[in-house]
């Protein structure tokens, strides 16, 4: 079994919950990295018995570190309409709720399309080296890191932004769906830390994904490569916000992200 | 009192909840303007004796239509940190789920800023002329609009892209808080309109607003113009997403707002 489905899999889950654990294989420098947090609360209403539709958009706040320990999760369909679904949903350990996410589903429905946004001009995949990681951090094990530009190298000058342009996919690959996607949308290292190249505690605090690609776009990514890009829009009193984007290798735009990120200065 | 305050103030309000009804002055096509839907929750949870810190973050999940008869919004603080507190929010109409909401409230910290985004360069407030609506809109009416590029002139060609940007502020001017700001963030008219200059069923399906102003900002901008700037990523089966600007006069980032956005071809 893939790591990346082996941690989003529960020991046990019914309509009334879900109960699991975060595998060491995709842990961060404090508790399991943000974006397989993100994953288990999207698996789990993706698994419930009344689900209508795919996921479209999903709101996950990390409000407290998360242990080994078991975790239970409680999801509420609070509206089931005949397009779209909302779902509320909270990660509990030790009886406080240690994460939370709102879901959008939707039923996909042919109509005119068009992407306004234009994928950069980057490099090739191949012609872009492999991030040697040895940081020793699990989750970044389980992905392959190309760096465009913007990489976070502590001890080089500060940078006059903190874009990043990188290419990546799970490692080793997998085919892509919406849980692994919105997982890749928090791959991104916190902005601070490429502006500054510099490291300081921070952690995504919300986090917000929408998934623009279809089921056969899905299909057709398999498991290529894709081209993460990620901004910063402003800093100010110990938070930050990010803004980032997934294009498949072919230019398709498959999701776009935003979230807000604590930080302190050492 | 201001329209903007009527509309936010609730008939009654304890810890267990508010009851409220959204007044007429904020009508939109099918119930209230979504960004007085938005304010009102956020309202409800600033009003919590509980509350602690201000607003940073904000998902507003529009669930189903919200009628004229009152509501009852249910607030529950799932988590308060040292320097944070999360919310999850729920406006009830008999008996159902009509929007929700998680809210991240920050206590405010001194530290490095910056903000890498930038301001587009745009004529003058004075320059551009304002937008006399007659469409009969209520909430329209509670606006000024001063359209610079991108305004929505039904029948006009078609536009290469969704690019709005324009100069706005309450109308009667109002001094500008937090509240205001998620609610002037849902302003844009669906970016399916400008790109198409074409009416369609459209709506709102889910905001997320990241207010970047500090309490010294939202005083100096006092109730002076904002400049706001909206475009779509990707439009794609009956779905399109939105990311939005605030800019004060002076250059100032004060939000950054994303939707998702429900369209339906005719």
């Amino acid at each position: 079994m893939h790591p990346f489905d082996e941690a989003i899999t529960f020991q046990h889950h019914d309509r009334a919950g879900c109960v699991g654990q975060f595998p060491a294989s995709y842990a961060n420098m404090i508790g399991p990295f943000g974006g397989i947090i993100a994953a288990v609360l999207v698996q789990s209403v993706l698994l419930h018995p009344d689900r209508q539709g795919d996921l479209a958009a999903v709101t996950v706040n990390f409000a407290a570190p998360i242990g080994p320990e078991p975790y239970r999760i409680e999801r509420q369909n609070i509206r089931t309409n005949r397009s779209n679904q909302h779902w509320q949903v909270q990660l509990h350990q030790q009886g406080h709720v240690c994460a939370s996410a709102t879901l959008l589903l939707t039923s996909p429905r042919q109509t005119w399309g068009d992407t306004e946004l234009r994928m950069p001009v980057v490099p090739a995949v191949e012609d872009v080296p492999v991030l040697k990681s040895g940081v020793g951090l699990g989750w970044m094990e389980r992905y392959q890191f190309r760096f465009i530009e913007g990489q976070f190298q502590p001890g080089s000058p500060e940078k006059h932004d903190a874009l990043t342009r990188l290419w990546l996919r799970d490692q080793p690959p997998r085919p892509l769906d919406a849980v692994a996607l919105v997982a890749m949308s928090d791959i991104f290292f916190p902005r601070v830390f490429v502006r500054k190249q510099q490291m300081m505690p921070a952690g995504t605090v919300t986090m917000t994904t929408y998934i623009h690609a279809s089921a056969s776009e899905f299909q057709a990514s398999s498991d290529d490569f894709m081209m993460g890009e990620a901004r910063a829009c402003r800093y100010q009193q110990s938070y930050f916000d990010q803004r980032a984007e997934l294009w498949s290798r072919t230019g398709v735009l498959l999701a776009t992200s935003s979230q807000m990120v604590y930080f302190k200065e050492v």
